[in-house]
C-alpha cells in the first residue's frame, strides 16, 4: 500500500491555517537555551495566525536575543543577574559536566548536580523577583489583558503570575528529572517498572536489577525534587500570602505541550491534557548555500557527516578536539563540524570548521551518511526527522538519556566524550553508516514520526487557540489534582478495608474461642458431677 | 474570539479523504445490537475509501441484517444457535433487567448478571466454534489475505484468528465491565480513587466510602473476570495447542478505538494506542420528511421532545407506557415516541408513536427541547453532538453509569425505569427545558465534541489504516505487557529493597548488641581482676 502523506500534510497545515480565531493575546514566559530555540516556532507560527506575542525578556538574556527586530512584542524586565553571571554559571556547569564529574562516584557527581540546581534555583528567583515583584512590570501584565501565558518550565513563577493575573496557562515542556514535575504536578502516572524516569538511562524493557534502579531512582530524584521545591513552595506562600505550592500551581495548567513523541519515546501512560508534540520545529530541508553544496557535492558516492555538539557548548580542550579531528580525518566522508574553539592542529582535509551551519538543511541533504550529536532533543529530532541515523557524544542533561533512546531504537550508537578514543568514534562512524539496520531503524523512527493524524506544531497551535477560545482546558484536567498522595493511591481505603477485615477476623477468633472454651469447660463440670 | 470551526470540520474531512491508501483488505468480525450499529459508520468510510470490507456473518443475527444489498462482502458462517435462541435470550435478559432485578438486592442481582455473562459466553464460543473450528472458513479467511481484523471485543476469538492468520487487529470499544479487559489486557491504568469502573455508577470526585466502593468495584469485578475468563483461556489453550490466554491474545491489539471522549468521560490515564473516537457515527441533521416535519412546525414556540429506549427494548408492559403516555400528555410540547408496543390507551393528541424515527435528525432540529434516553452511548452522543439536554430513564449495561456522567456534567436527570410516576417525568422535562443551566451544559459538552484536531470518525480510519500500511503499530504498545501483575506494581522491587532493609537493620542490632554486650562484660571481668 502506497502512503500518499505529501497531501495529508499539506491539509494537515491547511486545518491549522483555516480554522482560525480572531487575533488572542499571548504573554511568553521568558526562556533560556535549547528551550528558546524550540518555542521561537511556536510562537512566530502564532504570530503569523494574527495573534498578539508579548515575550518578557530579562535584562540578561544569552540566547532571547530580541535587539535584531522580530515580530513579536517585547516586555523587559530586569534582575540583578548579569549576563557575566550567567556565562560564568553556565561555563562552570560545562566544566563540570564535560571534565570533572568524570571523575566522581554516582554519589558525588548528584549531589554536585543537585548543588547547581539548587544554584539555578537563586537564579531563577531573581527573574521572579524581577517580574511579580516589579510593580511597574505587574501593571503592564494586567493592562496587556493576555488570554494565554505560554511557558516553558524550566523557569518557575509562569504559574504563579498565571495565578495572580487570573489568565490560563499552557506549558511547553521537555521534561523534569525522574518526571517530577510532571508525575507530582501534572498527575501523568508513570509505573516503575515499564516507564523509566528521564536521566535514568534505563529503557522500556528492564531486568529485576534494572527495575530496582528504576525505583530507587524515582524515589531519590523525587525526595530531592521535593526538598527543592520547598523554596518555591515558601517563595509562592509569601506572595500569596496563603498557604500554596510550587505543584499546586503548576498543576493549574491547562495543557502540557509535551515535546517528544511515539518516535523518540517508550510508550506510557498520558493524560488527557498532555500532549506530544517532538519534533514541532523541524522542516523540509531548504536548498543549502553555494558553497556548502559545493563542498556536499565533492563527497560523490560516501556523502557526508554533520557534527555539532549544540548550541551551549561552544569550546574543547585541544586534546578532545585533536582526538576528534583525528577521526574524521580516517573516514572517506567529508564532515561539517560546527565549532566555536580553535581550530585543532590535525584537522584533515576531509573536515571543515563553521562557526554555524544550516543543521536542519544539511541533515535533509540526500548525501548525509551520519550526525554526530551530543543527543540535545531538537538535534536528535531533526535526525529522525530526516531520517539519518546518529553518533551521539552526549554531555549533560538529558543528552545520555536520549542517546539510550535512540540506541534502543537501533537508530544510534554513542560514546563516553571523556574516554573516547580516534578509532572508537571511526568505528562508531562506520557502524553507523556501512551497517543498514541503522539507517533502516531511523527511517522507522521517522516514518512514525510523519506519519500522524496532526503535524505536531499544528497540534500545538491548536491546543494554544483552543485554550484562549475556551478560556481554558478544564475538561482535560484529571479529578486527582485535588486528592493528596495517600488518597491518589487509595492508601487510607486500604488500611480501612484492612482495618474491617481484621475486625472481623477478631471477633470471629475471640468468638469460636469463646465457644471452645465453654463446650470444653462443660465435660469437665459434668464429669465432675457424674 | 470567534470560532471558525465549520471550515476546520470541512478540511479535516478532507484530510482523511485525500490522504488515502491504496486499497486494503479488511475482515470484520460479528457484532451485535448497537455495537453493530456503531461499526457501520466505520466500515461504510472504509468502503467509501477504496477498501474492501469483508464481515463475518453468523447464521443467526439480529441486527447484521446483510441480506439486503449492502456494499461490503460478507462471508457467513454456522452455528448452532438459531434466531429464536438469541431472541429469547434477550427476552430473559431485558425481562430480568426492566423487572425482575428490581426487587433484588445487590447481591442478587451481581450474582444473576454473572449468570447471564456465563451464559453470553456459551453463545460466544458457539460463533468462535463455527469460524475458526470450520475448515472451509478458516480457508477462505486464509485465501482472504486480509490486512487487518477489525472487532468488537463483545464476542471473543477475533485476537485468536488474528494469531491464527498472523494478521494485525484493531479493537472497536465501548467498554468491559469495570474497565477490566482495559486495564487487565490492555494495560491501560485506572487508579480506583478518581478513574471509577464503567458501570460503577460513581463519578470523578468521590467522598471517602465512595472511593472505598469503588476499589471493592474493581476487585470484586476482577475476580469475577478472571474466573470468566478461564473459559476462554481454556479455549484458546486449546485450539493453540500450547499455554495462552484470553489476555495475552487481546493485549496484542495494535490499537484500541474507545469509543468515548472527553466530553462524555471523565479525564483519566490512557495509553498512546487508545484513541477515543466517541460520537463518530454522528452527523449533521439532514432535513425531516414532510410529515415529521409538519408535526415538528406544530409545535409552535414549546418545540418537540424525542422520546426511544433504543434499538433493544420494543415493549413495555401496559403500566409502564401508560405511565409515560401520561406524563407526555402534560406536557405542552410535541413527543416524538419510537416505539413497535402496544399504543398506550391514554395517548393524548400531542404525541405520535412511530416504528422509527430518524434520530439523529430530530435531535439535530431547531425545535428539540429534549430527548428522553435509555442512555445507550450512541444515543446519548448524538445528544451531545447536536446540544440536547437529556432525561434518561436507563435500563440496562452501562446505561445507568452514563446517565450518571451526564447527570455530572450538568446535561441530564435521570430516573428509574420501574418506580417513576407520570409527575417524575413532567417533573423532569420541566427541570431540563426550562432550567437554562442543561441547555448550557450540554451546549459546552457539544463544544468539547466539535472542537478537537481531527473529527473522531476521521481519526478512526486514519489509524485503521495506519495499521495497514505499516502492518501494525507496536509503537504504541507498552512494554508491559510481557510483565506479570507484581513485576507491573514493582512489588518483588519493593520485596527485595525491604528485605536488604530489614537485614541491614538487622546486621546493625546484631552488632550493636553485641558490642553492647562486650563493652558490659568487660569492666566485670576487670573488676574481678582488681
Amino acid at each position: 500500500m502506497k502512503l500518499k502523506l505529501s497531501l495529508l500534510s499539506l491539509l494537515s497545515v491547511a486545518l491549522v491555517i483555516l480554522g482560525n480565531v480572531d487575533g488572542g493575546n499571548v504573554l511568553v514566559w521568558p526562556a533560556e537555551g535549547s528551550h528558546w530555540i524550540n518555542l521561537k516556532p511556536v510562537i512566530e507560527t502564532l504570530t503569523d495566525r494574527g495573534h498578539s506575542v508579548t515575550i518578557l525578556v530579562p535584562n540578561a538574556t544569552l540566547y532571547m536575543d530580541t535587539r535584531k527586530p522580530e515580530r513579536f512584542n517585547s516586555l523587559r524586565f530586569n534582575t540583578s543577574i548579569s549576563e557575566k553571571d550567567l556565562d560564568d554559571f553556565f561555563e562552570e556547569f560545562l566544566q563540570f559536566e564535560m571534565y570533572e564529574s568524570h571523575q566522581m562516584n554516582v554519589l558525588q557527581k548528584y549531589v554536585k548536580f543537585y548543588e547547581f540546581l539548587s544554584k539555578d534555583q537563586d537564579f531563577f528567583l531573581q527573574y521572579c523577583d524581577g517580574v511579580l515583584k516589579s510593580p511597574a512590570v505587574m501593571d503592564k501584565l494586567r493592562e496587556g489583558k493576555f488570554d494565554l501565558i505560554l511557558a516553558d518550565p524550566l523557569l518557575p513563577c509562569a504559574e504563579l503570575a498565571a495565578e495572580v493575573l487570573g489568565v490560563p496557562f499552557i506549558f511547553t515542556f521537555r521534561f523534569s528529572v525522574a518526571h517530577a514535575v510532571e508525575r507530582m504536578c501534572g498527575q501523568s502516572p508513570a509505573p516503575p517498572s515499564y516507564a523509566p524516569g528521564i536521566m535514568s538511562k534505563l529503557t522500556d524493557k528492564m531486568s529485576f536489577f534494572e527495575r530496582v534502579v528504576s525505583l530507587l531512582f524515582y524515589l531519590t530524584n523525587d525526595a530531592m525534587s521535593v526538598r527543592l521545591w520547598k523554596t518555591y513552595d515558601d517563595y509562592y506562600t509569601e506572595y500569596l500570602s496563603r498557604p500554596t505550592s510550587y505543584c499546586e500551581l503548576m498543576g493549574k495548567a491547562d495543557i502540557w505541550l509535551i515535546r517528544t513523541y511515539w518516535d523518540f519515546e517508550y510508550p506510557r501512560p498520558l493524560l488527557p491534557n498532555f500532549i506530544y508534540v517532538g519534533g514541532l520545529h523541524c522542516r523540509p530541508a531548504k536548498p543549502l548555500p553555494q558553497d556548502l553544496e559545493e563542498f556536499v557535492q565533492s563527497s560523490g558516492d560516501d556523502g557526508i557527516v554533520v557534527f555539532s555538539l549544540g548550541s551551549f557548548i561552544r569550546n574543547l580542550t585541544k586534546e578532545r578536539s585533536n582526538v576528534i579531528a583525528s577521526a574524521f580525518g580516517q573516514i572517506p566522508q567529508k564532515v561539517f563540524w560546527k565549532y566555536l574553539g580553535e581550530k585543532p592542529d590535525n584537522l584533515a582535509p576531509n573536515t571543515r570548521i563553521y562557526d554555524w551551519i544550516p543543521q536542519n538543511d544539511l541533515l535533509g541533504h540526500p548525501k548525509t551518511r551520519a550526525f554526530v550529536t551530543h543527543g540535545g532533543t531538537n538535534g536528535v529530532y531533526e535526525a529522525i526527522y530526516h531520517g539519518v541515523p546518529m553518533v551521539g557524544i552526549p554531555i549533560f542533561a538529558d543528552q545520555t538519556d536520549n542517546m539510550v533512546h535512540m540506541k534502543a531504537k537501533g537508530a544510534a550508537v554513542f560514546l563516553n566524550f571523556n574516554s573516547l578514543q580516534a578509532q572508537d568514534l571511526v568505528d562508531a562512524l562506520k557502524t553507523v553508516i556501512n551497517d543498514p539496520s541503522y539507517k533502516e531503524s531511523v527511517m522507522r523512527l521517522s516514518r512514525i514520526h510523519h506519519d500522524r493524524p496532526v503535524k505536531p506544531l499544528d497540534e500545538a497551535v491548536f491546543w494554544i487557540e483552543y485554550v484562549m477560545r475556551n478560556k481554558g482546558a478544564g475538561h482535560l484536567r484529571v479529578a486527582s489534582h485535588s486528592l493528596n498522595w495517600y488518597q491518589y493511591h487509595s492508601l487510607d481505603v486500604l488500611v480501612f478495608l484492612i482495618s474491617i477485615l481484621a475486625l472481623v477476623f477478631y471477633i470471629i477468633i475471640r468468638t469460636c474461642s469463646f465457644l471452645i472454651r465453654r463446650c470444653c469447660r462443660t465435660p469437665k463440670h459434668k464429669s465432675k458431677r457424674e
